[in-house]
């Protein structure tokens, strides 16, 4: 299952420290013009060693795109794409080869396939999140012909809610960071999204409802682990008079008094701006010491080596803006089956 | 998009004030024992009437087995099933024909589908959960014999945590919900699911995670806006050393000291416990005037009208479990198509 | 896998002597006007007892819609349908619950899944194309509105090229299957197919050719055994210069000289006729003695009871085009996700 | 739709004359070896140059595995394949890029695009089927262990059924291809293909046939024109009591006597051998001028240059082999989800 939607359908391949990864774009609408600099800069954003939030390593991380595009235009054949690895050949992973790593997925994966590639994390790595960035911005690259704009940013850091200019949350932030990091602990944290000129009318009831959509997207992203929708969790003391979306006729255009509901009622994108939050939990590797279990079944003591990103939520940014991108850019075209 | 699943499959249909509702079950293995009065037990949960927190009106609501069950067995044919509607024809639905109710999904199906069955709600009526039931009804039956068990509760009802024994809490929500009621008004809250027993090895990562089914499934139910798993948004501010479980060796057999992944990692189950919760918002229906905008476009007052529930809670506890076991099902069978 | 088609969706369930047949129609355009009357009419078309070709059984067949339809018109929501079996109750399966008829699925039914449902074949039945014929109906009524027609026609019974008036096919038919039921022996042909008017554009490679998206149809119904396009196996001695279609300006519209293609090149619609044709075999069913093996593997003599059709061409030619208009119409909605 | 299959998946890209082809094959067990020298002699089978019956153009055609393979062995995560294209830069496509060659996709893909890659006919070239030899290799590997052995030979060359021993026939065909070549024309045929020790089980009723399946895979093949099985179209004027397989007990094992249903009955596969045929319109490109139109709309007249294989069928075996090979995995895994 490492194929995404129903018409624009991104399917991926690849591991961390194997020779690409890449995927394909199927469903691709032809006659796009094909804006590389913006797909290169998509994938800039969610790379590592951008800031002192983030980990140094350089990776070079360069899409290539081998199908489907023609003089500058999507052709409407399969976009198919690589991104190459840099060489780990002389890379030591003595000590996370025969170690389950706590809440990693080493054992799960062992479990359900009897083997796996264990160097930096394998398939499991959030390297391979690059393939959900390209599919992405093809489907932004179709998005902004349409108007719809997707943007998302950081809400909260731990429990601490970012506040004030663009700067000052960013001082916020690297604060907190730099505190756990000189702990050697990890955070999680909360992103925001918010889908700008959404077309009344995408969703497909009763299991294709457009959140649960959305939902499945971001729960498909590595360390996600809460959705919500509109007031969501934070609502969940007000009673319906509180939080229904009266109705008014704005200049013959029928729009909402509030937005409780997010953007989607009954599942369909009623023409407000659709809100979310995706909670990420801090990353499971710490440079501290954990007991856990080998491949041969004894406990044993574990520390990360290296260096690891304390926090996972600036490059999350973008993974999070791609998977809604294309989930609204398959609702978008599902919606087109709807008549005749 | 009226199916759920990959190898279990719902497909239903069915309108609130329409002859019948069903379905078809696709996909169901063969030679399984079908316990009918525990299929209508479980739809039994979901009835109103059933107390003072529930409306009084009494539906049959009866499944009728159509095909795929041979003299008390599965046959592994597809099993169709409907449940008839009581007789609506001398209903009035005069005050909701023209007019988009706030918060409902009248206005978003109007404007996806340039029609709607305005009685009683129509194809968004919380009525389709019923085919949801009987779905998740036949898979407790496979899941059982796996000994794998699934229960849902009520958490939260609006801001207030229950606590206690089952006595208790009922007291205190119903104290809650009669409050709300005396004021016309309505109440959401959280529902918590616990799966018991689950196969290690369940999640078809990386867009197949196993939180990402769990989390489309209850996304896709009616009045659900959010979702989060193991910890979820309440341990937002715990940092990595103190959210990861670490593994140990309990005679033999590996697991977890805590359990704050919620049972799944890497988007696999690790045999413990899956956990998650279900977050309703209040309904939309409440017995208080309320602004809108009918369907020429006009502003007008409208006021619900008839007895509706103050808080669908009670009744949705059935359809979590119901939609949790047919994810789970869907994923033991898909899992065992991982090895030849 | 008892759903048929992407965007346009038919599941169905149902065995011979069950309760009932059924279905789902998922992705029905809105606002279509349903003509009862003319889906009825299309169940009429396969329903045996019509004339000296065909079994006297006398089955009503009504088909019952249950939702989806609001004030004659198509909602956007699911179609659920069912269609009564007649009481069977005091049938007597003796004969055939414990052998394995040669030819028939009993043994390979048996092997799957372990239990079957004997009575008058189960699922097996072709009585399960009755679901086929009214999904086909709907998407006929879809078609009409584009101009799309589609037309089936018996070709050849056995060996014998059918020719003349359709008076004078019928007679033809009437004399070779009379013969062949005189001799207790039964009789398959070749039905041809015309779509007319359909536009181009349709099909969706690599994989979702239209002529392999005919052909599944086609060869899911029972008792088919091949199917081809254009000039097809009659064609095989033909070179490319014999066969390629030349194209020319029809007074602005680009149309090709001859059609050997059958309408489909490189898997999309050209606009031509697109013709096909599908292979029945005899069906199994004879009114003689044959050998087999029971249900304990002993080999024993097996006569079949009853009356049964020698030829089931005559009420093959409604499923047919059943399939046909069912993927036609999927296609035309896919065509619709092709651009933005 | 790019992708093949429900479990084993498979999803192609690449066109002829772009940077490279190559897919992603999705759904294989883990654990198989992965014989990189099969795999590399399956492509090998397919390549042009291999004798006076192909073209002399000599491509290198290596795959790259990218992903999903460990130490040797399959991971059951995706693997990414790619084989780079030749480069081309230098080539003139004058004499193809405005017109619209007879019985080619040139004109249905300008029409269902508004674009196409004219380059050696982009996505529709014969080339694109080198990656279904690669998942078709790929799930040889693991049919091998189940001792399933898929094997295609040529049956005719245009209406000429070759004879004799493996020597005789290829001289046969030489002679015949020969002949076409000499006068500038090509030719098509049937290649026939048998699938032994198939086990009995496989086919998904009522739209998951195993029969359907075959057929669809087959014709989504290039220049593939029809499909039938068992005795199929050649079987027409048999009656019922000349084709129905009686079964036997075969010293513990049932089987039939005779194999006219192909080895599937039912839609299921009954554990004879499974038989089919595969009907291969000649190439379209003939080095004879012909009568076409040209993008404006313009009558004109067109003649193929370069080298070109007369007859596919040589290269088409292999082609048929893997389609077989990943409909068969494909559903040897979904009869693993038949029981619990």
């Amino acid at each position: 299952m490492n194929t995404f939607g129903n018409i624009y359908r991104l399917t991926t391949f690849g591991e961390s420290h194997g020779d690409a990864l890449g995927g394909v774009i199927d469903g691709m609408p032809a006659g796009i013009d094909v804006d590389m600099a913006f797909i290169q800069s998509e994938l800039d954003r969610r790379r590592p060693g951008q800031g002192v939030l983030t980990t140094a390593r350089n990776e070079a991380d360069k899409v290539e795109i081998l199908s489907g595009v023609f003089e500058g235009q999507t052709t409407g054949c399969p976009i198919g794409f690589i991104v190459r690895n840099a060489d780990h050949h002389s890379a030591d992973y003595t000590n996370i080869k025969d170690v389950f790593r706590p809440s990693h997925a080493d054992y799960t994966y062992q479990m359900k396939y009897g083997i796996r590639d264990y160097r930096g994390g394998g398939r499991t790595s959030a390297r391979e999140t690059l393939c959900r960035v390209v599919g992405g911005a093809f489907a932004k690259l179709v998005l902004r012909r349409k108007g719809i704009d997707i943007e998302a940013d950081i809400l909260q850091v731990g429990s601490h809610q970012l506040q004030g200019t663009p700067e000052e949350r960013r001082a916020q932030m690297e604060e907190i960071v730099s505190a756990v990091r000189g702990q050697n602990d990890s955070i999680g944290g909360i992103i925001g999204c918010t889908i700008k000129n959404c077309p009344v009318g995408l969703g497909e009831p009763v299991f294709g409802k457009l959140n649960a959509a959305l939902g499945a997207a971001m729960l498909s992203i590595n360390a996600v682990k809460g959705f919500d929708i509109g007031d969501g969790f934070e609502g969940v003391g007000l009673t319906g008079s509180q939080m229904n979306d009266e109705f008014y006729n704005n200049q013959g255009q029928i729009r909402t008094s509030t937005n409780h509901s997010g953007g989607i009622q009954g599942g369909i994108s009623n023409g407000e701006d659709i809100v979310f939050r995706v909670l990420f939990k801090p990353v499971p590797t710490i440079l501290r010491e954990q007991h856990t279990v080998n491949m041969v079944g004894e406990e044993v003591a574990f520390t990360a080596k290296g260096r690891h990103d304390p926090c996972v939520l600036t490059r999350a940014v973008p993974i999070v803006e791609a998977m809604a991108a294309m989930t609204i850019l398959d609702y978008v075209l599902l919606r087109q089956t709807n008549k005749i």
